[in-house]
C-alpha cells in the first residue's frame, strides 16, 4: 500500500491508501522521493483543467527511484534515479512525434493530470517521460527544476537572445527566481522585474544586473531606457501586468509567455512598428529536463525551497497559492 | 511648377501648384510616373497619424525617374528609374542603423508622412530610400509593389516557413492578392481566406491551393483540418477577424500581422500549448523593395491595378477606401 | 518464394529465389512495386561500405504495398502504399532520437545496407522507415523521390536561402535534375551548373533561370557576376570540381555537400572573408520523404526515369554507373 | 609631429616622425593610448597581404581619444574615448552595406592595412569604424578586445550553440584565452584544447569545464566521449591540427575557423553523416566591438597582457610571433 494525496475539488487534500501500482508496458514504477508543488497543480485541485478523471493525484515536479520496469522498457534500470515533469511522455508514432515535436504528441499526456502524479509514495510513468538524474544533485533540492526549472531554462535557451543582450524576467516567484539565475548564467544582461523594493537585494544576489520595481516605476519605460529588451520572460499570470511591460521590448524583441492569464491584449502597432513578437512557450520534454538538470549543475543554479513531508500537502499547497512561498514548496516522502 | 494633391483632412484632395522642390544634400528629386494608393494614405488624409505637419502630400508606392541629385549623392544617376516605398530612408549613424536594422532608424522617416510623397509630379527622397527599378517592369503596373508588394513578400520570405508548408493569407485585397501569389511562387501550400464564395476562382488563379470562405466556414477549424498553418499572413485590419483565425495555427505556427487594428486579443493557452507566436511585420527598406521587384519579375507576380490620372486622386482614394478596388488603385502623371 | 537481385561484389547481380520474409516486431513486409537505382548502391555492389554482411540486397528508393504487419505496428495498414528511402528507421530511445534527430539514431539503420533493400519482390522495413505515399503519384515515376528527391528537397528547404536568392545546383544528373526543379519551385533564382552546352536547354526547361557550362566557363567567376550564390547544392562527387565552384559563394553563402568525394580541400580565406560555410547534408528521414512526395505533387516536380524490369537489374545498374542515365533508372516488379 | 612605427618588410620596425594627420571628411583623428599586437600584423610586416602600399603603420587593436573631427562627423565628440579594430569602416552605400552586411563593404577597409593603424601616437579612422569605449575599462587592458576579443565573442554568440551545449576552444593563445572565458560566461560547457598538460590549470581558471591536452590525447576522440562538440572555435592557424579535431564534432556541429592556414582538408563523409559544417568567421564591425566591450565588462572577461611602450614595438612583435606571449602584447603611448 502507498499513501497518496487526493485532492477534493474545492476542499483540502486527503491522504488515502492505495495499492502500489503495476507499471504498464512501456512504463516504469517510481518510488517518489520528492515532488515540487506548482501553481499548475491548482488545475487539478480546483477542477479547472477540462476532462480530468477524479480522483486524480497531482504533482509534476518529481524525483524518485525506478522501482519496477514494465515490459518493453529498455535503457532504464531499477534503482536508477529519474525526474518526471509536466510532459507525461509521447507515443513516437503520431505526426508531431515523427517531426521530433514530442511536446505536441497527440496523446497529450500530462503528469498529474492525465495520470496520477507525484503527491504520492509511488507512481508510474512512460519511459519517454523520464529524465536521467545526476548523482551530484539532491532530490528535494532539485525537484522544482523538473517544471519551474525546465520551463525557464528551455525558454531562455531557445529565445534567440545572444549573450550580452538585454533579457528581462518578469516576476520573481517560483519560476522567476530560477529564470533570473539561468539568464545571468547564460550571459544575458539580466533585468528582474517584480513588485516592491524589498526584492531588489535578492534579485541582484540571483544574478540580476538591474532591478525594476514595477510598483514604483513604469517597467516598460525603464526597459526602454536600458535599450529595450530583446526578450521578456513573463513568469506571471496577470494579463494586465504583462501588457504593461510589452512596451519595453526593443527592436525585434520577443515577449515569451510561460504563464497563462485567461486572455491577453496586445498592441498591433507595437508589434508591427518594431517587428516584435508575442510567443508562447511550452515547458519541455524529458530530454529538455535532463538538459536543465545538467545545466543547473554546471552553472550552480539552485531552486530555493521550503520542504514539507507528504502528509503536509495541504500546508505546502496553501503556501504556494498564497504567493508567499520562498520560492518553491517541495513534498518529500518517507526516508 | 508642379501639380500636387493636397489632402484636406475630412475633406477631398485638392490639386494645387507648387514650386518644383530642390533636393537636399543626400537626397534626389524624382519626376513621379506612378504612385499607388494605399489604405495607409488615410493616416495622412484623415489626420490619424500623430504629428503630421500639414499640408502634406501623401503617397508611398512611387515609381519615377531621378531628375536631379542633391550634394553628396553617389551611385545614383539622373535619368535612372527608381521606386520609393513607405520607408523614407535612414541615417546610417544611430544604433539601429549600426546594427543593420535600418527599418528602426531613429529618424523615423516615412514617405508621404514625414515628407511629401508621390501624389505629385515631383518629389524628393533621401538616396537611402531608393530602390533600383528593373527595365523590364512598367511603372504603373509595378508601383503597388513598393508597399503592398514588399510588405507581403518580405514578411513571407522572413516568416520561417519552408517550401511545402501550409501558409494562409488572410484577406484578398491589395496586399492579399499579392501575398497569395508570392506564397504560391515560394512553394508554400497556400491557402487564401476571404469573405464570400465568389473570390475562390480568383484565389485559385492567383495560385492558392485551397480557399476558405470565412463567411461560410470557420477558418480556424478549416486550417486545422489541413494540418494547421505554419504561417498566417494577416493582411486585414479587423482585430476580431484576426483572432478568429489564430486557432488555425499549427504547432510552432506564427501569425504575422501586417495591418493594425486598434487592439488585438490573443489566447495565451493557444500560444503556450503549441509554442505559437504573434508577430508584427514592418514593411521593408529600400533594398527589400529592390528584392521585391526582382522577385516579382523572376516569378511573374503582378499587381492587379485600376489606373487613374493624378487629377482623379479623390476618385482613386475613394475606390480604395470603399474596399471595392480590384485590387489596387494607381495614380499616373504627365505622359 | 520471391525473386531478389543479389550482387556479387566485383561481378554482376544474380537473381535468386528466397523465402518471403516475415516481418519482425515493429516492422512491416512490403510487396515492392518499384525501386530506383542510386549511385550509392555501388557501396553494396562494390563492397565499399564497411561491415556489410553478404549476401545483401541493395535498393533504397522503394515504393510498394504493405503486405503484412509485424507485432506492435500501429497506424499502418495492409494494402497501404508506402515509400522507403536510405534512412532505415530509428529506435526512438537513444539520445539523438530523444532530441528528435532521428537521422543520427545510434542504430545506424540503412536500407539496402544494414538490411535487404528493394531490388526484390518483397522486403521488410521498420515502421519508422515508412513514408505514406500519395494516391496521386505513380510508383515507378516517384520511386527516385525516396532518395534523389528527398536529399535535394530536404537540403534546399533547410538551406537558409530565402525566395529570390541565388541558388546554384552543381551537377545535372539524378539528383541535380530534381534539385533544379525543387529550387525553381521554391522561388530561388536558380542556376544550373553542368558540363557542356548541350544541357542548357534541359536545365532551362527544368526551371533554371541561368545556366553555366563548367567546361567553357569558370563557374565561380560566373556566379560572382550574378551576385554570388547564397547556396550551392553540390550533387556531384568530384572534389576538385566542387572546390572550383566554392569561390562563387556570396557573402554568408553555404556550400552544401550531398555527394562525398574521398576528401575535399577548402580555402580558409574564402570562408573567413565572407563568413561562408561548407555544410554536409544527410538525406532525410521518413517524414522528410513524406514531405518530399507531398511537395513534388503540389509543385509538379517529376523525376525523369528509364524503367527496367527487376530482371534487368544489371542493365539498369550499368546505365546509372556509366553516367548516361537520363536521369534515373527504376526497377519494377511484375505485379 | 608624431612618432610611428614603420615596418621594414623582412626587417625590424623603425620609429619615425611624421606630421600629425588631418582627418578626412567622415573621419576622426585619434590620439592613441594603447594598441594590441596581433598575429595578423605580420600580414603587413612581412608583406603577405596583397596590395599594401608601404610605408604602412600596422595595428588594429586600438584604444584612444578622439582628438579632432573631420567634416560631416556627427554623434562623436572630441575627448571621447573610442576603440578601433580590424574592420576599418564601411561606406553605407554598396549592396552589402544596404543589406546591413557592413563587414563585406566593397571598400574593403582594414585598419593598419589599407590605412595606417595604431602603432603610432596619432591615427585617423572613419566614424563607421569607431566603437564607444566604456568608462569602466582601462585602455591598455582592453585594447586586445578590439580584435582578439570581438573575434571570439562575436563568433561564439553567433555560433548557434545554446547554453549548456558542448563548446570547444582550440588553442589557448591570444584569442583562445579570451574564447574560453567568453564561452564559459555564455553558459557553454566549455572545453579547452591546447598542447601540453601545463596549460590545464590556466584553462580551468579561465572557466573551462574540461581540458584536453592534444599532445597526450586524441582531441577528436575525447570530444566524442563528452558527447561531441556543438561548436569548435578554432583559434589556431595550423590546418592539420584543425583537421585532427573535426572528428570531435557532434551531430549538426559547427567547426568555426577564425585563423587561416593556407589550405584546409575536410572529410565529406564526416560532414554529410552528421550534417556538420565548417564555417569561416570574420571578426566583427564597430558595433560588434562595442558589444564585446560591454559584455566583457558585464561578465568580467579580461585579456591577459604584457605591456610595452610604443618604442619597444619590435620586442612586443617578436614576443607575439614567438608564441610565448602570455597572452597578448600591448603597446602604449606617452602619457
Amino acid at each position: 500500500m502507498r499513501a497518496v494525496q487526493v485532492p477534493h475539488p474545492k476542499g483540502p487534500f486527503e491522504i488515502v491508501e492505495r495499492d502500489i501500482p503495476e507499471p504498464a508496458p512501456g512504463s516504469v514504477r517510481i518510488k517518489v522521493q520528492a515532488c515540487g508543488v506548482c501553481h499548475s497543480d491548482s488545475l487539478v485541485k480546483e477542477g479547472i483543467f477540462p476532462g480530468i478523471q477524479y480522483p486524480r493525484v497531482p504533482g509534476h515536479e518529481i524525483v524518485g527511484v525506478i522501482d519496477a520496469l514494465g515490459s518493453g522498457v529498455q535503457g532504464w534500470t531499477v534503482g536508477q534515479r529519474v525526474g518526471v515533469g509536466w510532459h507525461g511522455g509521447y507515443c513516437g508514432r503520431c505526426e508531431p512525434c515523427r517531426r521530433g515535436e514530442f511536446f505536441a504528441c497527440v496523446l497529450g499526456l500530462v503528469t498529474g493530470i492525465t495520470s496520477d502524479g507525484g503527491y504520492a509514495e509511488y507512481m508510474t510513468a512512460p519511459f519517454s517521460a523520464l529524465a536521467a538524474f545526476p548523482d551530484e544533485l539532491n532530490s528535494a533540492d532539485a525537484a522544482p527544476l523538473m517544471c519551474a526549472g525546465v520551463t525557464t531554462y528551455n525558454a531562455l535557451r531557445n529565445s534567440g537572445a545572444r549573450a550580452g543582450e538585454l533579457v528581462a524576467v518578469l516576476g520573481l516567484g517560483g519560476l522567476g527566481h530560477l529564470g533570473v539565475q539561468y539568464a545571468a548564467k547564460m550571459g544575458f544582461r539580466t533585468v528582474a522585474i517584480a513588485r516592491g523594493a524589498d526584492k531588489e537585494a535578492l534579485a541582484r544576489k540571483l544574478g540580476a544586473w538591474h532591478y525594476i520595481d514595477s510598483q514604483a516605476q513604469d517597467p516598460a519605460a525603464e526597459l526602454l531606457k536600458l535599450g529595450g529588451a530583446k526578450v521578456v520572460l513573463a513568469t506571471i499570470t496577470n494579463g494586465d501586468a504583462m501588457t504593461a511591460v510589452m512596451g519595453g521590448l526593443g527592436i525585434k524583441g520577443t515577449f515569451m509567455i510561460l504563464g497563462a492569464p485567461p486572455s491577453l491584449t496586445v498592441s498591433p502597432f507595437l508589434l508591427i512598428g518594431g517587428s516584435r513578437s508575442i510567443r508562447g512557450w511550452y515547458s519541455g520534454t524529458s530530454i529538455d529536463s535532463q538538459d536543465t538538470l545538467a545545466f543547473s549543475l554546471l552553472s550552480n543554479v539552485k531552486s530555493m525551497n521550503q520542504v514539507f513531508p507528504l502528509e503536509k500537502a495541504n500546508e505546502a499547497y496553501e503556501l504556494m497559492m498564497s504567493g508567499k512561498a520562498r520560492f518553491r514548496a517541495v513534498l518529500t516522502t518517507g526516508k
